[in-house]
């Protein structure tokens, strides 16, 4: 199977798994949680689980599992950093942002309930090995946590504003998608009863790499393509590492990155293939 | 000891267990946490926890960090709750809400971290018996999630907008404080290993008898003493049982469902005795 085909059988098993989580459940809550957790994300963290597990030859259920608690959790941030209190945005995806569809009140709601789902859904998948999960459960929540994500968001708030050095826009890169990033490589090594740490090397660079994408974007991305707008660092004042090094050297610390997180993963030989692929598809997409 | 001195008993030990938890780490996400994880709350969740694993001779350890579990999402309810889109509220406990000291998007994180720690916590806390943490936890999320508490403010935010039945009510509640105290009863007996419904019917009425005396308590209760304005329930035109069934009404329902929480653990005899004088010195709080 080529590259494309190979993602799209990743996100086709991801999609089926969530719906299979929300989907027939009545009530408002529940609506606001489909809004955003069906609202066609990347899907990038589950797939990179489910990855990373494939590469050393892991359970698939428990991989699937853990790789979309991240899903909801990455999808529960975006909820609560859209809100007027936070980053006050009003389109996500192409689509009105949950609180402007909700309003306000189930946004936080739909939020801490798809942050519980997380951890439910972990519990309720019924998996063989019930060690695994409690490890799964806690890298997946130390990386959420205000040592992680939720560190990340904090220092982003104070990077909004003054200036922030080029170390302190690491760490806050490093926690606020990084975190969950790393996570999701880490699970798909957990879900092959492999050391958590094996794809550390490769998962920080990939998750640098994201994220100094990102930054690219929003300065000579499409925001058709985006399915949001462009330019909002610059009008909210936020030191990116296009702010930092330009354009050009941004460029050039993502193709680094890049290129270590490929290099680092060669132990898998012929097994890495399509994670290396993934690593050159996130280093060039357009949205 | 006499029931007073066991109460402070359990409180102190929870306190410490918190504090042990979240003093001394640094950054503002953790300030924000610990105004309100500290802020002197009634601990009546953790300490229904701990006496009910007493009652069945369970483990101490694993019944703190699960009442504590509890303790931790309860208190992240209360922070999103005072939100300004939510409640609004300025005050509690006596002091300023959360988001007027720290901001509302440090308000949201916070809440979030809490909620993220309880899961954490209680896989931090290496405990002798793995499958029950994970049982442990299947509850404990169950019950704070869109089927449980998140379901129940859900409710409460319809009961706001229009009169709602006496069955919607009794609903509401069951899943509002409900859920949150019959999770508490129930970890007692998990870390004990017994069946987790040992304490369904007791923690039940106690729930409700709960709710029941905070509607009345925002009739006649002393604001100062319960460290919040009353009346807040008839400025929001919420439907509660005083509404429902009258002062006297509802003050006949609270010793009903008070009696019925004591008759129903008439089964652990002498050992009982500390659970039964929970549930009276519940029914005569005044705050």
């Amino acid at each position: 199977m080529d590259f494309k085909s190979s993602l799209n059988s990743y996100i086709n098993i991801v999609e089926e798994y969530l719906h299979s989580v929300l989907d027939g459940r009545e009530g408002k809550i529940y609506e606001a949680m489909r809004y955003s957790l069906y609202s066609g994300g990347k899907r990038i963290r589950p797939v990179l689980t489910l990855a990373c597990s494939d590469a050393l030859g892991g359970d698939r259920d428990a991989a699937l599992a853990f790789g979309c608690a991240i899903e909801m959790i990455h999808t529960y941030s975006l909820i609560h950093d859209d809100l007027p209190c936070m980053d006050d945005d009003d389109i996500r995806r192409g689509k009105p942002t949950n609180h402007i569809v909700f309003g306000e009140d189930m946004a936080v709601l739909a939020g801490d309930a798809l942050l519980n789902m997380a951890c439910e859904s972990v519990l309720g998948a019924n998996l063989k090995n019930p060690k695994r999960s409690l490890t799964a459960l806690k890298v997946i929540f130390n990386a959420s946590g205000a040592e992680g994500m939720i560190g990340g968001q904090v220092l982003d708030m104070d990077a909004e504003v003054r200036e922030i050095t080029a170390e302190e826009l690491k760490e806050l890169h490093y926690k606020k998608t990084g975190a969950l990033i790393r996570a999701a490589a880490s699970l798909g090594a957990i879900s092959s009863g492999c050391d958590k740490d094996t794809f550390d090397e490769f998962a920080s660079s990939l998750g640098l790499a994201f994220q100094i994408r990102d930054d690219i974007l929003d300065v000579e991305g499409n925001a058709e393509i985006l399915g949001k707008p462009i330019s909002s660092d610059e009008k909210n004042n936020k030191t990116t590492y296009v702010t930092l090094y330009g354009l050009g050297g941004a460029k050039e610390i993502l193709r680094e990155e890049t290129e270590n997180a490929i290099n680092s993963i060669s132990f898998l030989g012929k097994k890495g293939e399509f994670l290396k692929e993934l690593a050159m598809y996130l280093l060039n997409r357009e949205k």
